[in-house]
Order: C-alpha cells, then sequence, then structure tokens
C-alpha cells in the first residue's frame, strides 16, 4: 500500500522478505525454467499471473504494482531509473516473480548467536562474481554471484545445519574455504556490496545469491523489465515458508502457462 | 537381507529407490556439498554414520552392505568388479548416500497416462552428456548428464506441473527442446542408456540425471568406491517422501561431521 519506501533490512524481523522480477508474460517461461534450473539461487516464493498485482500466498492486501519501497527500471542490461510505484505505467502483461532472498537464514543464524560481521557494522553483505556457471534456460544464464560471510571455524558445521531447513533462503553455503577455486580474486574487494574483514579463527563461507538472478536478466537482454532495488525488497506476510511451496508454485504456473511449447 | 538380486525397474511399484554411493569418511564432508550444490541431480534421501550398515528412516531392517541387488567396485575412477554384497569387505570407515532417482516421478507420469517409450518398449532410458557445468565442490565436478524422455507437445506443461512436486526425484525438468543448445549432438546416439524415437508431436524433454554424480566421482579419483550398479537400485521402505528431507538429513550429517573444517 505503498506506505513505506526505505529499505527492508531489519525491518519486519521474522517475516520472509522477497526479490522481485517483473517482466513480459513472452519471456516468463523461459524465466521460470532458469529458476527451477538454479533453486540455490533463485528460490520461488510466489508467481504473479499475467497483469496481476496480486500474488495471494504471499499477502493479503498485496498489490505488486505499490508495495515494493523502491523499483528499478531496466532495459538491455542497463538500469533506466529507479521510482516507489510502477502503478503508472502497468501493462497487462506483465508477470511478477518473487524470489526469496538471504534476510531469512541471517534471522535465523542470529537466532543462534552466530553473529553476522556485515549486521554488526552495519554494512552490505559482500558479493562477489564467480566462475561457477549456472543452468541456463534460453536467454538467461551466466555465472554465479555469491554472498560471503565469515564463520568461525568451530561453527560452519552449525551453519551448515540452521541453514540447510532454509531451501527458499539459498539453503546450504555452497563452497567453504578458498576463495580462489571458485574465481575470487580478492575478498576485500567485493564486485557488490561493502568488504568485511575475516578474523584468525574465522573462514570466509560463500552462498548462492541472488544478485546471480540480475546476471541472467542482463545476459537475456530484454527490452524492458522491473525489479526490486538492491535493499528494498517486497515484505511478505509470510512468517514461514510451507514445505513444498516451490512446487505448488510451479504447479500453478503451468496450470496457467500451458502453452509455453 | 540380499533376498533379490535382479533389476528392480518396475519392483514393488510406489515404494521410492535409491541411487547409493558408499566411500570413505575423509571424503564424506566434500561429496556432501557437492550433493548439496546440486540438488536437481543428487536429491539427498539419507547419509550412513561412518561404519553403519543403517540408514534408520529408509528401511526399518535396512543392511547397506547386502540389501543394493548389484553393487559396482571402483578405483581411480573406473569399475573393478561386482557383487551381490558387500558385507564381506566392509570397512569402518564407509558412508553411504542414498540419493533419489527418477523412477518415482515416471511413476507419477504413467499414473496420469504419460506414457513413457522407453518403459513401453522395455528399454533403459536415453542419456546423455552435455555442456552444462554443475556447481562444483573439492576434488567433485563435471558437467551434467541428463536424460530424454519424448512428450506428447500438448502435455509438457502437465509434466513440468507433476514432476516440480519431486524435488527428491530430479524435480522439473532442466530443458525442453533443441538438444544442441545444451551440448548434444544426436538424440539417436545416447552416451548411456539406449536410442527411442521420437514422434512428430512430440518434444524431447530433459531431465537432471543421477549419472552425474557417476560423472563426479570419477572426476574425483578416489581410490575405492562403492555404487550400486545402473538399474539395480535400492528399494526402500519410503512410499512417500517427507518435504524437508534433505534438509533434516542434512542436519544430521554436519552434527557427526562437525569438524569437517
Amino acid at each position: 500500500m505503498n506506505l513505506y519506501a526505505g529499505p527492508t533490512t531489519g525491518i519486519a524481523p521474522g517475516y520472509v522478505q522477497a526479490n522481485t522480477v517483473t517482466l513480459a508474460a513472452e519471456y516468463a517461461g523461459e524465466f521460470m525454467q532458469y529458476c527451477l534450473n538454479n533453486p540455490k539461487h533463485c528460490p520461488l516464493l510466489g508467481v504473479s499471473r499475467p497483469g496481476s498485482k496480486r500474488i495471494e500466498h504471499l499477502g493479503q492486501n498485496l498489490d505488486l504494482s505499490t508495495d515494493i519501497p523502491k523499483y528499478l527500471l531496466w532495459s538491455d542490461g542497463e538500469v533506466m531509473g529507479d521510482c516507489t510505484e510502477i502503478a503508472s505505467i502497468w501493462r497487462d502483461d506483465w508477470v511478477t516473480f518473487a524470489l526469496g532472498c538471504s534476510f531469512s537464514f541471517e534471522h535465523a543464524l542470529q537466532q543462534k548467536g552466530i553473529e553476522l560481521a556485515h549486521i554488526r557494522d552495519s554494512k552490505n553483505v559482500a558479493m562477489f562474481d564467480t566462475d561457477l556457471a549456472t543452468l541456463p534456460a534460453g536467454r538467461f544464464g551466466g555465472n554465479s554471484v555469491v554472498s560471503m560471510r565469515p564463520i568461525p571455524r568451530a561453527r560452519v558445521s552449525e551453519v551448515f545445519a540452521v541453514c540447510s531447513a532454509f531451501e527458499f533462503s539459498h539453503g546450504a553455503p555452497i563452497h567453504v574455504g578458498s576463495p580462489d577455486e571458485i574465481g575470487i580474486q580478492d575478498l576485500q574487494v567485493p564486485d557488490y556490496g561493502d568488504a568485511v574483514s575475516i578474523a584468525e579463527d574465522e573462514v570466509p563461507v560463500f552462498w548462492a545469491c541472488g544478485v546471480t538472478t540480475q546476471i541472467a536478466l542482463k545476459n537475456a537482454n530484454l527490452p524492458e523489465y522491473i525489479t526490486h532495488a538492491p535493499g528494498y525488497m517486497l515484505v511478505t506476510d509470510l512468517q514461514k515458508v510451507t514445505e513444498g511451496l516451490s512446487a505448488k508454485v510451479s504447479a500453478e504456473f503451468y496450470s496457467i502457462f500451458s502453452s509455453i511449447w
């Protein structure tokens, strides 16, 4: 309902937040395939019907054209501008995807007493391009982007155990230790976000990151699409994601888009 | 209990069957990471404790050293032999992984009246190497292997909707249509299994395949490991996989292997 226009880190703790992508229905099938191919990077929380401003299970009064605090408008892989509503430019063939983000597992780790350096220091998490390819789908593809959090060596197992349960929030880390094994040159020079220092007793732990989706969208060179602005997420009404939600979302999608092939 | 030594296709319909990998505990952490990184290819159903012949939730009387109808013994990526039990060579540091296979979703598709050519013709499913990289983990990595099933064009959406619910059984297909887009030269020359013809109204549909795991194991050059023989799977007591099973298996694993890092 367009009541809040700030960053959503730490807002409404316990409620699931989502990355969003809004694109024309003609690309929705291929983008859906990309999400299904890369569940660690693009965990599906919901998809709207073409032209609909609602995704029923994510919020009773949700309006996708106003309820994301800041939108980015993209063309051919470049940001053309940002805005706080897209109601005035709404199109009847738009489909919106809501994808899980890292806030859910970060919240769970903090509740276990595992301190996260970027939150302690009020920074954005450090993110890096890697040389790890994702599974492509048509025009969507590209390498994985990862987020990095320093974790005390003695607690890495606990981090895996906790995060595995958050499949809708990037799940277990995809790499621990040597950044050069996954194509990262210097941990102090992130490609996105802010650098954090790593203590003697800590190891760098890497998670699949939602920015991967932005890279895949860039590579697709669509004439027009819209995403949330980084850090300005869709705050949903969900406090817990029902297991099997991705499968239900997918089944519903293919019942609507039954003539893609 | 070593009562049955034949192929398990069509055996115990409705019961979940599993690929198995048995390797030394020193490699278990890295192999677990590979499975978690590639849930479409290596869906986790269970992991044993080191030296244990049991995975409690897969069968009350399960004995991993005798209950797989045929085992393959591997060294440095080559098959050294096969046998119907490994009790006589059992080692106290062995860890066994049980991974979901395609039988579960095939059974579900058949129940929806979607005919599968390889089952109709009593063939092995056609499988192909691709140029799609998996997400590596230490010494484990390599390209995806896919299985291909011809599906009537009008029913592809239904196939996606059905298979999405079988996350533990490779989930939704990863590609539809052009084989050359994923590095496959000729659909009539599979790299594994048997060729099937594709009718005029059908399209080739490709799923992530468990043979991907065998490629990753080959690439790792372990001095010794054991797998089930293709088609001779572990038949579990499970009729339905509880949602979130992979997460529970992972959490238990990391509570045991807490000192990997």
